[in-house]
């Protein structure tokens, strides 16, 4: 199915949603993440079908997110591994499972337990912060025009600042 | 389209897509967290066609992320907002934001700055840490059974410190 692509929009998440947005992409990248290399680990693992996986991940190659590379233990096949671009992604895997930790663990009950491996002390809940250290909500950030700013980014910031913040 | 449900699958962030993770749904939550209300401000923000929204703003009220509420100023009207659980995806859209500024932003400018607004700090780039605050990838992250692991959670665990961090 062609998908109307968010990539005109002049937004930071909508571009980062055309690249990783579709169905079955993150949880691609979170299998990357978990050790998976080869098609047949992501498709058992996932139970995707083979003609969606193979679509995903040239997505995700194209998209710079995925790079091939020639399995050691196995002549003529590739393999998959994350770029750097795909490894910066963890922040937003992490913030999904502390997410779903928090609203949608069954009987209240995580799965998973991440720790610093070094130090054994458990991963912080992800929070947004300035200088401060404060923790924030989107009810105390302000929206700012960046250097990419057009002339409707300013009126959404504006709307936006009025609206949720009560002043512009 | 009926897509297979992750929800089987024993992970936070499966269980997480599972219900934010459609096509247009974190940019209906955006839009929620830049002030829109009425069916009409997500339409023409988005651009999306009204039977798609209504099937999303269905599924995302179903799973207590957004919920009605009686407009002031529109008898007869419902307005759409946030709950405590649709507000707290504010890290996940905020790690997307930093994600797409850093690699997808057009000539390097990102549109948006967001800044504390008591103090006009710029937020701070989300990190991974421990209590030391030394920032982690997930190179240097353990997975570690929770309460909610199973014995297929033990195994995917076992692969995945073996894998990525060379030891069990």
């Amino acid at each position: 199915m062609q998908r109307k692509s968010f990539i005109g929009m002049n937004c930071s998440i909508a571009r980062s949603l055309d690249q990783v947005g579709e169905w079955w992409s993150l949880l691609i990248v979170r299998e990357c993440m978990q050790g998976s290399k080869r098609f047949d680990e992501f498709q058992n693992n996932l139970g995707i079908a083979r003609n969606i996986l193979t679509t995903r991940l040239e997505k995700l190659i194209e998209a710079q997110i995925i790079e091939r590379f020639p399995l050691d233990d196995r002549a003529n096949t590739d393999g998959y591994r994350l770029t750097q671009k795909g490894e910066e992604l963890y922040p937003v895997l992490v913030a999904l499972l502390q997410w779903g930790d928090r609203w949608l663990a069954v009987d209240g009950k995580p799965p998973l337990v991440l720790t610093e491996d070094e130090t054994g002390d458990p991963i912080e809940r992800i929070t947004l912060h300035g200088k401060s250290g404060k923790p924030l909500s989107y009810r105390n950030i302000r929206f700012n025009p960046g250097p990419g700013a057009t002339e409707r980014t300013h009126m959404i910031i504006d709307r936006r600042n009025q609206r949720v913040l009560g002043k512009s």
